[in-house]
């Protein structure tokens, strides 16, 4: 991914981990949004207790003002930003920074909802209200991209509602997963900020005619949310599976029962050769386990191909090859076996991405009612594709009576007439409902 | 540098950035060294004012125990690998985690030091004494191979005083470079922990013969200093110079006054040529500034190489191509620039390395007194190899009296009698001194 990014002209920085508790204050939106479940931190030194007590917070470190743990770098980015911009000459300013946030949350799930998490953030800084749209809407198909490709894992693009956008955005771009038990996930973002943080920390300059304007802005993440999403989109009851553009480890090589000279030196030409096809490869021989256990082992792990190989398949000339999205195994010539194993690769990295697809667009629902939305949601699950009237008030009926939200209006979303499954009133456009992490 | 620690069986892992307070007590030696001047988390949320005074820390969200942003994470990595090791069969265990850390500073220096900074940690676990050591001195080899190899900085290796130990280790390998203004600085440090986080936080296994024994352990890591190590070892009064292996743009290419065509033509050449030698370049067209401007930014940023051609230049079939380094210029036949420009990049790390080498070893000064001792320090500056008696007093008194500090003891240190500068008493090697950054 950092790689599309600096491929698209982005570059990387790095902002502080803390920010002055006055900074959060100045976007109103913002504030709201983000700046009330946070870790603040009040003091800079431990002491010994005087009393024995071990170690306390020593009482005449107190902060001036307090410091908060970044949950997102938008006013201590901007901030900066008002240094570094005074000409169109210094615009765009396109930077992407890769860290960690916190936002203190009560519910945690691992990948999907921790206080601390990692992700990368992307703020960019554009002279025209046209430019900054249009590179929200390249993150936008960035994200797309990555998650479609390397992740093997089908999106959709959409807007968010009003009510869903990034608390200072004028519009949020989003993609929008669909996990195997029928849940939605957010997979990414991509934030049209507008004049909002440019009025917040007066970030202006002087246009090609020399007058004065305010910068428009926008901003873009993803996070080891990935990680879930990538869990949750192809994961058996056996445990991993990844694909292999994304596997660290894409082939692992097991002599059954244990290594002899004849089986080194066929796996060493065949590690060799997959080497050379830049392909990531291991030859487990560890003794302290048995080949039974390793092959769990290694589908637990996700491992994309495992190739098993004995004293009597070298007999017959062949490794066994087994795939790990469909367990099929196969007996492969020993001439051949690594190209073999590259299209295998490619194949996997394809058959994942289509059972997905299938998957979401079998989980795609057209419903016209109320109650068939219900039962839906209830039932099969997945996406609800629905008329809404537009309006907050019956987004947010809808919620306290079912539970899902609108992940997001498609921007493929076809015209056509139509009324809210709630309230009657008319709909231009059918939005995608959907229970979500 | 990632690559050459997985190349040593490292994997990458990320911990929490918050340590509860407890976790800190526990190595008596590691919490002297660091717990004192840290960020102390005391709340997890803010609030408005009822009474109008903005936003304020809700008294409410009071944490029952205080989190400390981490200063290192040895004590929240050894907690959890409690729970991970248990048999000689989960060991080694070869953990890297790159991660910020905080460390209050009253002085801040930027890139050497600064509250928060990035760095790499390694914390690895073993069954044995001498596996643990082995590591070390492993880890202590890669940052020298890295610094000599990819930054051009020459290093001395050595072991430090048991005065300038990491906190909570047995011992410190160090290697320790030298600026150009003859002040020393410590560019990465490797601790062998031997048993003490293992005993601070009861992590044993079981051997082979099913006998219970306490982990030994290491630490090691390199941080964003190196960052100030580069720019002071290498950038002269025009700006950064940077070593072509790690220069982000290794070459830059300048229309001169502009673009044309046959420029285009073959500005497009060369740049494939370089690009398929794995080259990274650039073509400034940018028309908002003239050459001469481009010129001085491009020396400023630190380019390698700088490539400029004008109309004037293509009809007599040349490029001017200029290094940065030594500023020398080279008109060079368009047919073979690529290969050319390949070998003067070469050329040009190893010119950077051999100058920072000769301009060390010229800084390294044998004194036998402590008058030629202060005489160099304050004068030519730079190492000083004297000898010391080995107490921590004398180390301290020396520091007291003059601000150097002994750097390391050098592992390649020549057994030879002689007598301590400052007191006359007996000793078997000369060590390093330096002022240090």
């Amino acid at each position: 991914m950092d790689k599309m990014f600096k491929e698209t002209g982005h570059v990387n920085a790095y902002f502080p981990l803390f920010i002055p508790k006055s900074y959060l204050s100045k976007e109103a939106a913002h504030i709201e949004g983000f700046a009330k479940e946070c870790a603040v931190v009040t003091h800079h030194r431990l002491m010994n207790d005087p009393n024995g007590g071990g170690l306390i917070v020593d009482p005449d470190a107190k902060l001036e003002e307090e410091l908060i743990v970044r949950p997102t770098s938008e006013t201590i980015i901007w901030d900066t930003y008002r240094g570094w911009i005074h000409s169109y000459r210094d615009l765009p300013l396109l930077i992407n920074q890769w860290a960690n946030v916190v936002r203190w949350e009560m519910r945690v799930r691992l990948f999907l909802r921790t206080a601390e998490f990692l992700w990368q953030e992307g703020h960019t800084a554009h002279a025209t209200k046209a430019e900054a749209v249009t590179e929200t809407e390249l993150m936008q198909n960035i994200y797309a991209q990555f998650a479609q490709e390397w992740m093997a894992m089908p999106v959709i693009k959409g807007i968010k509602t009003p009510n869903e956008r990034f608390s200072g955005a004028d519009e949020t771009y989003t993609i929008e997963a669909l996990m195997q038990d029928g849940k939605a996930l957010q997979a990414g973002t991509s934030h049209f900020l507008g004049q909002n943080f440019a009025k917040a920390f007066d970030v202006k300059f002087l246009n090609e005619n020399n007058v004065e304007e305010y910068v428009w802005a926008t901003s873009w993440g993803v996070s080891t949310r990935l990680m879930g999403a990538l869990i949750m989109t192809h994961s058996d009851d056996d445990g991993l599976v990844l694909p292999p553009k994304l596997a660290p480890l894409q082939v692992v090589i097991v002599p059954v029962p244990k290594t002899s000279t004849e089986i080194d030196f066929e796996v060493d030409k065949l590690m060799k050769a997959l080497k050379a096809k830049g392909i990531t490869v291991k030859y487990d021989t560890d003794q302290k386990n048995r080949p039974g256990f390793k092959f769990a082992e290694h589908e637990l792990n996700g491992v994309p191909v495992r190739v098993a190989v004995g004293n009597r398949d070298l007999e017959k000339g062949q490794f066994e090859i087994a795939r790990r999205d469909t367990k099929e195994k196969q007996f492969v010539p020993l001439e051949g076996a690594a190209e073999y194993i590259e299209q295998l690769l490619d194949a996997i990295q394809d058959n994942l991405y289509q059972t997905a697809l299938k998957f979401r667009n079998n989980h795609i629902t057209k419903v016209d009612n109320f109650e068939d939305f219900k039962e839906v949601l209830d039932g099969k699950g997945g996406f609800v594709a629905a008329h809404w009237d537009g309006t907050t008030e019956t987004e947010e009926k809808i919620k306290e009576l079912t539970k899902a939200t609108i992940r997001c209006i498609p921007l493929d979303a076809e015209l056509e007439d139509g009324k809210d499954i709630l309230t009657g009133q008319p709909s231009k456009k059918r939005v995608l409902y959907a229970r979500a992490y």
